[in-house]
């Protein structure tokens, strides 16, 4: 067949994407704007983690690669709160077993990089960026980063999985009719280190993704394999308590003991880090079309950018990785029926995802610290364990099953509205659980 | 003072700021990307004309031109909704002696062109394309459309009004944080011609703006001077009865005599000018902030492309120049400090206009022909009389008043829920004109 694809991005989902296509025997050249990751050494206060969990785990398991990416990721069963006084508070994220995984997005990049190299049918291409995409030609420029030289490439497809900055993007973003929005959060976030203890263990339990919930703000921790945890301060860019507030180490230091006494002692570095790491900005993108004909399709944060509370940015590209697949299973060769039904039916999951991170932040900053939502979290996890058949909790559809985003927030939307009306009696923190709240929620479904 | 400063776009909003600014002394260089309209051919079936309205005239006469625009205007007193069996229902837009004006768009360019190029200090450079802004240097890249030569400008400040599809927007996309989108309807337009009788008088009053609204489409008509009409078909792309559904010249009659039957007998040249002219897009364009620093500032159609429906586009646009031309006079020099609050205050307006005019095109295609609808604006209209310290319509604010877009809107959101409550009487029919209604009305205020 020798159908020759162009995937621009070999980030997470290009390089997924790149050995999903390679299996099916295309040709696949991948380029990449950054020089090879492999090679290069990580930024500074960029040594982001991620929480892989089951959407993702089902795009890695679809080409045979779970089980490598298993070893270098650290189960995370539940949400360990930490309050003002260092008192803790833990909430499972799902049923016995149910984890979410800390990994390296550094790591594991340069994982994915080296299972696709080595296909015969794969090749990495770096320091080439996308300059233009001619879309009547379907030819793309290419600009090398260092000495400027300009070369223009002709493919029969191309994929877009080049992030929230997509070029590729950028170009369908002029064609007629294309919907397009950006919308950046009033907070950014800014990464920390708590080390690892001189042994190589870790400070605290490795296997809770650890939250500072603080109203306006929050600080988090995931652990790394190496023993220490990346932390990560969101914070408002302006205003009374935010970046632009705190200008001098003791700033640094009078708000974190105001706000995290108990992080202070993990933190011997926290005012270099605090000062040399980069603050940077949260962005939602949202798009439609993914495609343009049959020629150009976008994948990942090319068409979905989505704010990082929910853990889903990842999980949603590699799952935009097995929905693309199901469909080259259904449409063969049909590369303008796979686009088009890829395009129209995954927006709507593309969007749903991004509208729930959008709200999960103020759920982790605030009402993790709030015992009405406790409260309630309770309940529903008692009416979920009882009858599994009549209720899964939002967190567990969106985190441990595939049922398609958009369903998930209808889903979730259905019972918040019951959850609200069981909240609202006075005495809910007496008879919460009595057989009179179980068989009222059961009524209300 | 001597500061040199960039109009990026020779349109309406572009050629009126340009006079705005020289009268205040500064050297003012307006860069097209087109040639001189004045010299060029207008295209077929892009003759649009507009409505021009209170705050657009304020800004006219801010600089003493409103009479000279006024020789090339056609008041237009109301609607004149024309239904299906040719039946005609008036309806006034305000009061006694208000109106809304039609006037070509390229007239009135052309007509600002030759007011603004005699001023000393204003300089107009055609065929230029802005192809880069280097934000750091205030420096501007342009590329002559024919020579393609390239040539790179400094200037103090930069006004980007060159439209729904600028160019120094764009390039502030991709600044951090900024907020930007882009929001197609599912309609297109097209423009068909009601050509002028043979003495040149016109063949409908000239002095309403006729609609014929149809549920999910319409077709409306303004005057013209020399005695024709412009008529604007509002139309689904896609769908049963659609741009797309409609391919030979018999589709095209079977569908205007079923939906149109009237105007069929005004338009000779029908099938021809409906292959003929092209099939344009409605966008929605918001973005938030409209300046960057002190250097470059963002208006009209650049920074808030409305769609046509609410006749406030051009108006908006020239509204702009208004705020502008306060803040000027309320700051000085200080540049950092006009565009900072311009951007601050005004995006609020663009928004609110924006939201206006996507509703009104409900109004106009589907309510302006049920009878629900013309006796609410009815009832609206002898509260207003009567009491017209405590009642002005939305559409009167609107239209008819200076006061902020952000304001009218949230006055028309309280008018309506009053208004909904009155109609939702079964009585209403028959009630409609006594005192109760009214004093009801005058409780719910």
């Amino acid at each position: 067949m020798n159908e020759k694809i162009a995937i621009i991005g070999a980030g997470l989902v290009g390089s997924l994407q790149a050995i999903y296509l390679a299996k099916r025997g295309y040709d696949v050249e991948v380029y990449e704007r950054r020089p090879d990751l492999r090679k290069a050494e990580l930024l500074a206060g960029k040594s982001i983690n991620l929480a892989l969990s089951d959407r993702g785990w089902k795009a890695l398991d679809g080409v045979g690669i779970g089980d490598e990416i298993r070893e270098m990721a650290i189960p995370m069963n539940g949400r360990m709160m930490h309050d003002k006084d260092g008192n803790l508070t833990y909430q499972a994220y799902g049923k016995e077993g149910q984890a979410i995984y800390s990994v390296s997005r550094g790591g594991l990049n340069q994982r994915l990089m080296n299972i696709a190299e080595p296909y015969e049918n794969i090749d990495y291409f770096f320091d080439l960026k996308c300059k233009d995409v001619n879309l009547k030609s379907n030819e793309i420029t290419f600009q090398h980063t260092q000495t400027k030289e300009k070369t223009t490439k002709k493919f029969d497809r191309i994929f877009g999985t080049d992030g929230a900055f997509s070029a590729v993007r950028t170009r369908l973003q002029k064609t007629n009719r294309f919907n397009y929005s950006q919308f950046y959060l009033e907070h950014g976030y800014k990464e920390l280190t708590i080390p690892a203890n001189e042994d190589g263990s870790h400070k605290i339990d490795k296997n809770c993704l650890h939250i500072w919930p603080r109203g306006e703000f929050m600080l988090i921790a995931l652990a790394n394999l190496d023993g220490s945890f990346t932390c990560t301060l969101f914070f408002p860019f302006e205003g009374k308590v935010s970046f632009e507030s705190i200008k001098t180490d003791s700033d640094v230091i009078d708000f974190f003991s105001e706000y995290f006494p108990d992080v202070m002692d993990l933190m011997p570095n926290l005012t270099e880090d605090y000062f040399e790491n980069p603050t940077s900005s949260l962005v939602t993108v949202r798009c439609a079309p993914w495609h343009y004909s049959d020629k150009v399709v976008l994948m990942g944060d090319a068409s979905h950018a989505i704010v990082p509370f929910y853990g889903q940015g990842m999980n949603s590209g590699f799952e935009d990785c097995t929905v693309f697949n199901q469909l080259m299973e259904k449409h063969g060769n049909n590369w303008d029926e796979i686009f088009k039904e890829f395009s129209r039916d995954r927006i709507k999951d593309g969007n749903a995802i991004a509208d729930l991170a959008l709200r999960n932040f103020i759920e982790m900053r605030d009402l993790t610290a709030d015992p009405m939502f406790l409260l309630q979290k309770k309940i529903e996890r008692k009416i979920s364990d009882k009858h599994p058949d009549k209720w899964t909790p939002l967190y567990s559809q969106v985190t441990f099953s595939h049922e398609p985003y958009s369903e998930a927030l209808a889903n979730g939307e259905r019972q918040d509205s019951i959850m609200k009306q069981v909240m609202d009696r006075h005495d809910i923190f007496d008879v919460w659980d009595s057989d009179e709240i179980e068989n009222e929620i059961l009524r209300l479904l």
